[in-house]
């Protein structure tokens, strides 16, 4: 953990290190993956066998290629009432505020007469991937899965590792509350790339969402305009602005909750006073202690985290800005004036009983976000996501001759005379 | 050209076989922009000086880096009257349909008396690529900046390569009335990676759009995630659906459009009328040996035009959701009745008076679109690519202890001990 503190005379070019710092692991495997994705594409189901039987040491021909909607109904009988409960809590509210995030068509006519607008439609097949093992969250299957629902996609596919045959039960009780379609036991870029082109086994998908190791990231980078994607994710980050009126203990959980994620995760607070600042720091101290996951939230806090000291709050927002955080969470006085100067981040957390992780799984917003200041210009995930817009356009005789000269001209001047022409025969006629 | 008849034994063979033709240049460019980016990137202006002297024959030092206002001006001032008044009259329609794409913020509260909402700000920087020689279309930098503008955009770039010096007046004359910030006289792979990484000389930007040439794409490509781009494009297409009542001379017309742009362009005639299909080939020939772009329309035409007999025009729409197609024209009676059926294209151009070209330069929905079946799961151009979304929640005491157990019962689940513990101290005071 660095500390730093605004009024100091380095600290221009300390923060600025810390914005550009880069947190992703440094692995080589573009190539790998090209290989991987070449093979999936020219050998199909064979390339999958193979690559399943070596990474996951799992045979799909005799031990199964799919689960199915039993496996998943079993799963979700065999939770506690108490995770049922949760879960669908959760999965009511996520539904519930994405179906508000359907677009609207458009179908104007304007002053010329001419009828144009845009008409949305949901993709016809979408396929979520989800990892296996430690990283296999339920949560993550609702925030995939729902949103592609509520947009309508008529074919929702789940591709998925199951490495020595172990099956996650808390992702199949989420992907039967989801209504996923399809399961197949594949991960890694050759699910990618299965979902991309498709084999004989598993039909193509049009767009691919969800989270995943480096190779995963890698392969739905590498098949970006073959599908649609979600985003290229990178490690998660948290901002959190507190001034000294909070709890040390809850600004310091909040800090742990995401240090906890992966040791290349990142927490920094930002205060105007530094009794608190040594109060948290303390604080974390104390929680790390007793945390089952103190090694990796030890290692991200120690490698990433930061406690920065600002003149007062307002003065941190433009630094908040330049970090475009993944969440941000405003725990003080006038959180909404705060609020109203932020430019970028994934999603805000506003006051001091919004702990971020509510958020991660039963408020309602996505929790698939941008990471790595790609809040500056990507948005978390949406209905957006599995939907596209078709415009349109309708002229009459009228309408043509309204605007259609000035088309004739343009294409003449770009040296496109059939374009040109396409328009002027239609005009000689009237 | 090649004709095909649905009601052919081989046909759906021969028509999977269209579908899948990869039309894209089989160039071997990915390996040269790897090396042309990260040499941007780690020697800034020094690299753009070399690479703008070996591809383009141009010393920025000497000739200069930029283009002002003046220039832009000056070359508005030289145009005719006429281009004048056409490419206002495409602004005003551009930046009119535009500005109705902005969407909506949210801010609710739910009935457990939670606040949950998105907002939407403008990326503070966006970057427009404009091509150099024949394929600088004016057309192309409002349809690029217009939107860009709409969204609310600060600081609005633009690239383009001067080779040998030379400028296009009609580009600038565009990129005066669109507004445009800055432009600098440099393109290709390294321009991109310049706007992404930013140099001494050039601030980086957020999104980078605009159309280019097989290394722009790939460096678009390549650099996806460190700015947001438009789309990955590929060679465009049309697809005409036309009854027997049409003129085979204006059908024949609107193929030979998509076909001047590109040897690898492609268009396609769907129709239920055996002898308007003959009309329409012959229609083409007259037509080529006319055209000033002959050379290119038909070596288009030649290597990926067809004609597709269909039973009914109704039978061919499936046929057409299959190609995605970039542009499709609906030439007949009942197109309103066809239209309703498409599922994914681009942009649709309905009736007999509605010629694909008048959309490319005045209608006002955007000439950026999906190409390669990506309308499956793409849009085109919109001010959203401009646009971020951030999310928002508030929680009091009371919604917290409405949500927060489940928060907590699905953190432990998933092995996130302080996630759950973020919640949970904060629901012990309550």
């Amino acid at each position: 953990m660095i500390r730093l503190d605004a009024g100091d005379a380095g600290f221009a070019r300390a923060f600025t290190d810390l914005v550009d710092a880069r947190r992703e692991a440094d692995e080589d495997v573009a190539r790998d993956v090209t290989a991987i994705v070449a093979r999936v594409r020219t050998e199909g189901d064979a390339a999958l066998r193979d690559y399943t039987r070596r990474f996951d040491r799992f045979d799909l021909d005799t031990q199964g290629w799919k689960l199915d909607r039993a496996d998943c109904l079993a799963a979700w009988e065999g939770l506690s009432p108490e995770l049922r409960d949760a879960l669908e809590l959760a999965a009511e509210r996520i539904a519930a505020y994405h179906a508000k995030q359907k677009p609207q068509d458009r179908d104007e006519i304007d002053a010329a007469g001419i009828r144009l607008g845009a008409r949305w439609r949901a993709v016809d097949a979408a396929g979520v991937y989800v990892p296996g093992g430690r990283a296999a969250y339920p949560s993550s299957v609702l925030m995939n899965a729902l949103p592609a629902r509520a947009a309508g996609v008529g074919r929702l596919v789940m591709v998925t590792p199951t490495p020595d045959g172990e099956v996650n039960p808390l992702v199949l009780a989420a992907a039967h509350l989801a209504g996923v379609d399809e399961i197949w036991r594949v991960g890694g870029a050759q699910a990618i790339a299965a979902l991309a082109y498709g084999t004989d086994s598993i039909a193509p998908v049009d767009v691919i969402t969800g989270p995943g190791n480096a190779w995963v990231a890698e392969a739905k980078r590498q098949l970006y305009g073959v599908v649609g994607i979600d985003m290229v994710a990178g490690p998660s980050e948290i901002v959190v602005v507190a001034d000294g009126r909070n709890d040390a203990g809850w600004i310091a959980a909040d800090l742990l909750s995401q240090a906890e994620h992966d040791p290349t995760s990142q927490s920094i607070l930002f205060t105007d006073d530094a009794a608190f600042a040594d109060k948290v720091a303390e604080a974390v101290e104390r929680a790390l202690a007793a945390l089952a996951t103190e090694k990796t939230a030890r290692a991200s806090w120690e490698a990433n985290g930061a406690i920065i000291l600002v003149p007062d709050l307002v003065s941190a927002m433009p630094l908040v800005d330049r970090l475009a955080p993944e969440h941000l969470e405003l725990a003080c006085d006038n959180a909404e004036g705060l609020f109203d100067m932020v430019r970028h981040a994934g999603s805000v957390f506003i006051g001091r009983y919004t702990p971020e992780a509510v958020g991660d799984y039963v408020a309602g917003p996505n929790h698939v976000l941008p990471t790595g200041r790609r809040a500056r210009f990507a948005s978390g995930l949406s209905v957006l996501d599995f939907m596209k817009r078709t415009s349109f356009l309708s002229l009459d005789r009228d309408g043509l001759a309204a605007i259609g000269p000035a088309a004739v001209a343009l294409a003449h001047a770009e040296g496109l005379p059939a374009h040109a022409e396409s328009v002027a025969i239609r005009l000689r006629e009237a």
